[in-house]
């Protein structure tokens, strides 16, 4: 780990309080509405759209607003695997599962941080959601591809067809556009007005025009939201100060799979406000991106969906290191460690074990040889010889790992042994590297499950004032489990513009 | 672990916006001050009364508010143990240490969530604190025993003559009555009162002739602190509801060391006129606490300066479970999970093991007998049939750790064999139980070295406020170590009030 942090706070304290901005703390007051709407959606990821479809879908006028150039957030970039316990995908493939052995899964993974009464509420609707997904929105996920991301103790995420969190988003985009509304691009917000007296939000300040990331592009706009503003802005991964001040491990050498705008502003806008929010600290890295590729790229498919599952990892001692499906905190600390004593991470898979990855991204694997992201090898003693791994080691690791897969039994790390893996003894071999990049914020404002925004003075509802996704904290705890993000956003997300609907 | 929580957020959810209590957003204004002086501390512990005595040798006029009927906060129960790497008293024993090693120490175990510079500023002041307790103060510490709380490498801790943290409030109450300043007792601070203008901090209103915790007692009065507010409000760990908001986990059924006034108002005021906060999640578990005593009681003295640095600790299966060494987590974590398998931990120690601590706590034992928390045995064999532990095993794991001890190793365990330690073969035999209590805020206001509270929206400092102590966060990270508590409070006490008597 980087131990050559940079001074967090020497920047600031060299500014001293003739450096502070009054303007950042006073709340616009006294101006006119420049438009009126009734609701208010801040944020066009996936929960961002789901809220606004069921406020439009319940009557009210919507206005969505995003800061970037184009749609989607982060959302439009994530990897497209949704827990959908209960699904057909599960039944086609024989896996027994439940809604409490979800929440107990979430539960666990999250160290019992996560407000149990969400939890349950989000994994109780992990069918109804997945059904949702196809039947309304009309999103198209691959019909035979189940998967298990690292902290479930069964499969259960099902792939959209097109590999990606945009093949739901664009689904959300025309559903919307057919309800009439289109997010606002480069529209930042800088303000959320929360009436001194009342205590009530009332609107936003928003700069219409802006120019990510200056602070100062773009017209001041003024937009009254009648019956409430919904908070759906997702993470602050990109935001290496304000991550920092919450981890101070988490450097600027560290990359991020998220979107450039992945920035903290409306996380310091609602604690200036007054909201509560908890367990902002808890950022989650990611074990598995590969270092060739900037930001999240794609060659984490196959250290997921190929190596985790059906292949194994290694370190370049030639040894496992971890169990290759625990939580993502265990498995990102667990190569974090590794790579403090010099070693890198290997994931690897044979031929006869892509099979399910092979149906559930169709035409990946190839992509990722030509980029030369994942590389093919015709024996195990290449990838050895490639990075540098003590044959023989690799080799005894290998061997003691294909009895286990054989034993259907992991007695030193304890994984979970899919009933389709094989040993890995004939190739084609494939191997790539690993490494942590900063993820997701599993922290955020405080919500109950009708998505209202809790007041830190009073732990009572902001009045006007909703939020669902990554923005809210409580759902995930320690560690969100892999797959689970896009059930969050969308099931809360719906709830928060049926909440903000509804609202006098 | 009590799993039975209750709904955290039931209560609020049915309270429902009309619930909102409007005036705890709206800052009080325009109303005029009732009196004005330079400087403001709120708390009366270690940090506050520190942040006192600086402030008014700086010849700043100053007011010391405490909202219970005593001053002292939690400090004048606290074990009155102080971190002091280069005392006397390390020498006497020849232990070497640094305060590399102490930094060092408290980066490890908090998991380098801590800031490095604060770490650092503060391992490097330990001797200079211990000596400005003694020196200036005239505080007297025992000058025989040192001890060593879990986490450090080496013994570093030196213990108060009177077995308490009253042993240094006390002095510091006395110089500072002679500076002339006594702590307001009674006077409750229900608002921190910032400009939105300039987003200064300019004074506070408090309830004088305040009885706790009826929230509406008392005459409310505007205090003017013309140069800072220095925030010293200690931590949260009595308020249930908060706790649970941050770590659903500690019920009400967990009691807690501190004292009933350690609850989070002022950590919600600040949050609501902007302060940056992190990392309020962390909160501290004492491994050591005796279920048969209140609150922090004194059965923790012989589980810890006893048994942990001279005996062993062992769960009613009869086997050790933990380095009775390592961090309060480490070991609250671990007594927990015994305890969730239906089992108690018991901590041992023989009496040719006790010489340390009857040195460092004279009389305490015989206290601890007479009062029933600590029992007397003749024999292991005893303890086993007291407990109901299986006599063989204990028998076996007594034996197993005589052989670490004459090695000087715990190949089991890792745990540090005090030079002074002996096999644990000859009687009198001494046994208690301990179970976690809720001890330690960990995070709270982010400050830099000069103790200025950061601004939310901007990360600057907040004109005019400034905090130590309990109520800051980046010191300790995931885990304070115990004996570091007094260092921070001091140390950074005295930084804050010299900072708020030169403010302009």
């Amino acid at each position: 780990m980087d131990m050559n942090r940079r001074s967090l706070l020497k920047g600031t304290a060299a500014l001293g309080a003739a450096g502070f901005a009054a303007a950042a703390h006073a709340a616009p007051k006294g101006k006119a509405w420049d438009e009126t709407v009734d609701v208010v959606v801040i944020g066009s990821g996936f929960a961002g759209l789901a809220a606004a479809i069921e406020a439009k879908q319940a009557g009210a006028s919507v206005a969505v607003l995003e800061k970037m150039p184009t749609p989607g957030g982060n959302s439009i970039i994530n990897g497209g695997i949704l827990t959908a316990t209960g699904c057909p995908q599960q039944k086609k493939h024989g896996i027994k599962d439940s809604f409490d052995l979800l929440a107990n899964d979430m539960l666990v993974a999250g160290l019992h941080l996560n407000y149990p009464e969400k939890v349950k509420y989000l994994a109780q609707h992990a069918l109804s959601n997945y059904e949702w997904c196809v039947k309304t929105l009309g999103v198209e996920f691959n019909p035979d591809a189940i998967g298990q991301e690292g902290g479930h103790s069964v499969p259960r995420y099902v792939f959209t067809k097109n590999g990606s969190g945009s093949g739901i988003v664009s689904k959300e985009l025309e559903y919307l556009a057919k309800l009439g509304v289109k997010p606002r691009t480069r529209t930042y917000v800088q303000h959320i007005i929360r009436n001194p007296e009342t205590g009530r939000v009332e609107g936003v300040e928003v700069r219409t025009g802006y120019r990510f990331p200056k602070a100062e592009s773009g017209k001041v706009v003024r937009i009254r939201a009648k019956k409430g503003v919904v908070l759906c802005y997702g993470g602050f991964s990109r935001d290496v100060q304000f991550r920092m001040l919450q981890d101070p491990k988490l450097v600027a050498t560290l990359d991020s799979t998220n979107q450039p705008g992945a920035t903290s502003e409306l996380w310091r806008e609602t604690s200036r406000i007054g909201c509560l929010q908890v367990q902002d600290d808890w950022i989650q890295c990611t074990p598995w991106n590969n270092p060739k590729e900037k930001g999240m790229g794609l060659g984490w498919t196959f250290s997921q969906s190929g190596a985790a599952e059906y292949g194994l990892w290694v370190s370049t001692s030639g040894k496992r290191f971890v169990n290759e499906l625990a939580n993502r905190k265990i498995r990102a600390d667990a190569i974090m460690n590794e790579q403090s004593k010099g070693l890198r991470a290997v994931a690897i898979c044979t031929e006869p074990n892509m099979k399910a990855y092979r149906v559930a991204r169709p035409g990946m694997i190839d992509k990722l040889l030509a980029s030369g992201v994942v590389k093919k090898y015709d024996s195990l003693e290449a990838i050895a010889a490639d990075f540098k791994i003590p044959a023989d080691t690799l080799k005894a690791t290998v061997a003691k790992f294909n009895d286990d897969v054989k034993a259907k039994k992991d007695p030193e790390f304890g994984r979970y042994i899919n009933n389709e893996q094989v040993p890995l003894t004939s190739g084609p071999w494939y191997a790539a590297e690993m490494s942590p990049k900063v993820h997701h914020c599993m922290g955020g404002l405080v919500t109950d499950t009708a998505c209202r925004v809790m007041d830190v003075a009073t732990t009572k509802p902001v009045p006007g004032l909703y939020a669902a996704g990554e923005a809210t904290g409580g759902v995930h705890g320690a560690v969100r489990l892999g797959s689970c993000a896009i059930l969050d956003c969308l099931v809360y997300g719906r709830i928060a513009g049926q909440s903000a609907a509804k609202a006098a």
